[in-house]
């Protein structure tokens, strides 16, 4: 089986997250990266390319000039890798789309919900494959959840309750500075909200993910604590589904003491599954009257299609790349089932389509609308 | 120093709580029971009688009977203390201080406000002290929070999150029987609410009894899972306080593989701490930029007004009865206080008062209010 | 049912352990005290009588004293309760059981194997009970364990891992006073071994609850942390079981983060159960490929003889006092059939009997023989 | 910085660890495969070297072979890797270092203590580096433990306690079959241990690498639980230190409910530290007198070495291979400072030398050497 080649867009030094994909692509072992914009300044993107050994012919200062050049190859990207800043991914998304790439974005797909749906309409008239890139829907434990909810062993869900903690804004509540993920709070770049949008977007999606539910009206408090602070860095979000099943979403960046603590709990007639991405190689699962039962990667009562993942044995941690590197093991199937003509119904593969990236921004954009009619109800 | 006498009404046999109480006053080997009604049933009221080893003289089949009597007696009772369901708390504790009687009620003090605050009038007109017994603040860590709040260690409050999830009405929600829990999902006995007035009434005091932030709005969403339910067994509710921080609690009878789950989450701008009443001897404290610790009860870092409380070293469980056994304990360093007219300023003391117990019938009232109103804001 | 009566040696002021006694046998609302010899100090012992609201004629300054007397009372007590230090554990059991008494002992039993065995020649020769309070034994989940084991679920064992860190010595070891603990330390009281005789001794006897394994050798070294360090305050303990299985014990009072930590880890061929008694309310159950499993006291599925023992529900915390409440109730059970002529065999009850205290004392008196060996294996 | 080229030896089709060395070294984005022998199955290597695009024509059938091609080339590798079987390392080894290639080599690094010694000489002899790939070393936390413990913090060692309980042969102990793993149990592969040598090694490794300490003498118990078990499976090892410490080891692969569960307990006069590798981004610190604390990887609190191995913020897990990669970064800084002859002292970098291979080597044929004599202590 020969490797699949990628480009990508971000992951310069001293970024974060385009270099995570990178090296998450790498530890799969699976994917052969050929072409790169990994910084808009010229001297960072080529030493980042000597860095990585990539031919200096395929490095390329902007994304519509990697576009434009990788379209013309013979030996072209079988998709390509959006890891900016947020305000660019609907440009870079567009200029692949339009060139004929496929197409992994990092969340959130835009900054509104109409370029979002923009780019939904791109990828379909070219017959396209975007997909949105949710870390932690990526980690075996996550998707044996979503197994075990749809094959019915919880019942019918009832509550569903998120929260993902953060402190790390909290001296900046102080007036401290952060250094590089300072875009993160500022309107400029980030768009209307820091918090909802960065975090809670992952509570939304993880949610998502394993349920299936659709959010019908939600509720949010959304606050601005320390001096001066123009986006929210805490929300509180309540929330009814499509099922009649209720849902209450906490997210903060000056919660001291958590790190980075995204956790989702499901409850349903027959039981609930609890999923921690801090520790994210083990599921909680709770039959009805029976014990909390801690499930652990690896081991053989792990659901068939999650387990499939797995890459080490039980006990041996798989982390935060891993969880990257099955997104794109699953991206990889459909691209490659596309390219064979036998793409399945996107739904039966484990990563984030077009669809669940529009229902992101609008999650957002929901909260920012409840929270500035001091929590009035919305409709979505 | 000699022991202080007490009268009940409840606690008879197959009876939960009063027992409790009764237990949890003979553990400390503080008290001494001279009279009761343990139950209207007057064979079972006598069997109890009989068990426990109280004189048959003193034994009343109604708490009227009881008050009239007892108070007519040199060696009446230093306190009375009132067990019976909610709907009779308000004529036992009104019997009780109408006749002289210093009254421990449990929670929730009434039924609706009007009688809370009727309860407070004739307290203050009779000059005596009304408490209620919340037993999660009787932890020694519970305390421990407090006074590392009051004294500021984890500076401006900015966030609270209270949870309180159960799931032994899950089954309930199937059409089984509970037995004689029953009667707390009985409109006709329970009042208006069962989940948020049994157990979300305990978040809203442990937060209250913490940080001392009054409650100024709130938003509540009220689920009745299960066919045929009348009241609520699942419920969220958003909060703001007096000092801007917000608030998210979430309760639940219906959340599978959750015992008791009482837990309490503090954010201040230099720190948090955290209690879980299932590990309530020990407190989760942060200090900002610093690790989390895990504070043990019984170790010299303990905040002394605490440490005062603890019976028994470190690492030797202290539980659920001795949370009852310390509320009687502050209760009764009270009484005397007031029997010597040396009664200290209430806050000074560790049990709820009775202008605790009336923001508890508050809260329920508020909750149900905002609920029916399909989730509107509602001020306090 | 009317109450069992009970006298008592020990628990006068500033004890710890005789004052745990009587609270736990008052929690449990089934015992009534009726004489004691609180301590040697005729006025420390005179106070503590009237703070318990004890009858002065009953109260004796020694427990021989109080033997003679006591057994010529027509309304002499069910049985008696020995607290004491450990080097006067012998002759008041002696002095007890000579003149009539069921005793419950503290443990352990006496400080050398002979007094042990003399003390179960007297008791048999006298027709009664003699029991010995080791505590941990006392926890509904440790009930439990026992039950499962008994009932075959884990299989053969296999290994069993015990350990019991404190770590109060720790200061000493620099040269610190701890006041009334002191005495643990003193060869002249304690006897040959101090943590092996105050903590070791709780594993040896847990670990016989709830297996019935019997050990056939065992391999000591015992550690004196500290300049001036009479006494052992760290030993490790390699054993071999007559069923074959293996297993390895540490105790300290020098491991610096642990308060009590009691664990015991019990591994078969089928299965495992681990027991840790700073959670004591749970109990770790593992099935052999299936995932750990976290049982609840309380809930329906623990086992009938254990949950008999439960009084409050799931979640609410039962404590150090209910263990020994427990104990009490169990030995209550055997007082009462012993009064009925209908005693079933020992090991029907829950209470340690005399063999379980010889054999704790043998378990002692090997370590100390094979650490001053050098860490030969002795046999037992 | 351009990447450093490396050969490696295992990580055919169906092979585990080599596999894992492959990818970790990928993940870092550092190193740069250049030759291979995957597998002696010529087939088998061949479709390896294309799945991970090697150019056939450095795709060798014998480690020999490619010792001795690549020896002669210009752009020869920078160092090997040795991942086959246990009994092939030593020829493995000696035939890279004999053709002038430093080596990180699997652990155990030989199957007696002769080899090991061997392989010291010849790596001496040639001016070389010879490495050991102990994978828990690798994590941040473990390092941060080994500086903590360095630096003073804890004081003095008094007592190690080290456990590594798995479950996998359970079913095997059962007559089942366990695929690849199998050659572990079986004599003629896995030398004269099973259970010591897989993973009692890295207890050993682990507990050396923290704290410096040597072994001086052990007394070990070792199990072969299961018919027709022909090699240890459980095992207990009680150890001296030469500072006078004491250490208590327990590894298993029999034990129900347990994964992989390396944990490592250190206690000294002034505190203690335990590593989890199961949650290996956090390490429990604990100063005398102080509570327990839970330290984070990625916090500011971290010491400065350790922290800079982390590539991701505090509460996005890092891994095994993580581990894996940051022993081949501190790897790659020697091999680097070597040839550009500014190595220093070995003991500055984070990898383990070929002294602590042997080490390895002596701790498992002392423990079997003790319990071939029933249990008797054996001098190191």
């Amino acid at each position: 089986m020969s490797k699949l080649r990628y480009g990508i867009v971000g992951g310069g030094e001293g970024s974060f997250i385009g270099v995570v994909h990178r090296n998450a692509l790498a530890l799969s072992g699976q994917f052969e990266l050929v072409c790169a914009c990994f910084s808009r300044d010229s001297g960072k993107n080529q030493r980042t390319a000597a860095s990585v050994g990539l031919d200096a012919a395929r490095v390329y200062d902007s994304f519509a000039e990697m576009a434009a050049a990788e379209a013309a190859r013979s030996d072209k990207p079988d998709f390509m890798v959006v890891t900016t800043r947020n305000d660019w991914h609907f440009e870079a998304c567009k200029a692949f789309l339009e060139t004929g790439f496929h197409v992994m974005c990092e969340k959130p797909l835009a900054t509104n919900t109409a370029d979002a749906l923009e780019l939904k309409r791109i990828a379909k008239a070219n017959d396209l494959l975007l997909a949105v890139s949710y870390t932690y829907s990526g980690h075996v434990m996550a998707m044996d959840a979503r197994n075990r909810i749809r094959r019915g062993e919880i019942g019918d869900i009832l509550m569903v309750m998120g929260e993902y903690p953060q402190d790390w804004l909290l001296d900046m509540a102080d007036g401290k500075d952060h250094g590089i993920a300072t875009w993160r709070i500022d309107p400029k770049i980030a768009g209307g909200s820091n918090c909802i949008g960065d975090i809670g977007t992952h509570i939304e999606h993880t949610v998502s993910f394993m349920t299936g539910l659709k959010i019908v009206k939600l509720c949010a408090v959304l606050d601005k604590v320390g001096e001066g602070t123009e986006l929210d860095n805490n929300a509180a979000v309540l929330l009814k589904f499509d099922n009649g099943a209720t849902g209450c979403y906490w997210c903060s960046q000056v919660a001291a003491g958590y790190d980075n603590a995204l956790k989702v709990r499901i409850f349903g007639t027959n039981g609930a599954v609890e999923f921690d991405q801090e520790a994210s190689n083990y599921l909680k699962v709770v039959k009805k009257s029976g014990p909390v039962e801690i499930h652990s990667r690896g081991r053989g009562y792990v659901t068939a299609a999650a387990a499939a993942y797995a890459v080490i044995p039980a006990g041996h941690p798989e982390g935060y790349h891993n969880a990257f590197a099955n997104l794109y093991l699953s991206f990889a199937e459909a691209v490659k089932d596309k390219q064979n003509g036998t793409l399945k119904p996107l739904c039966e593969y484990d990563f984030a389509t077009v669809d669940n990236g529009i229902e992101g921004v609008r999650f957002i954009e929901a909260c920012l609308q409840s929270a500035s009619a001091g929590g009035a109800w919305v409709d979505l």
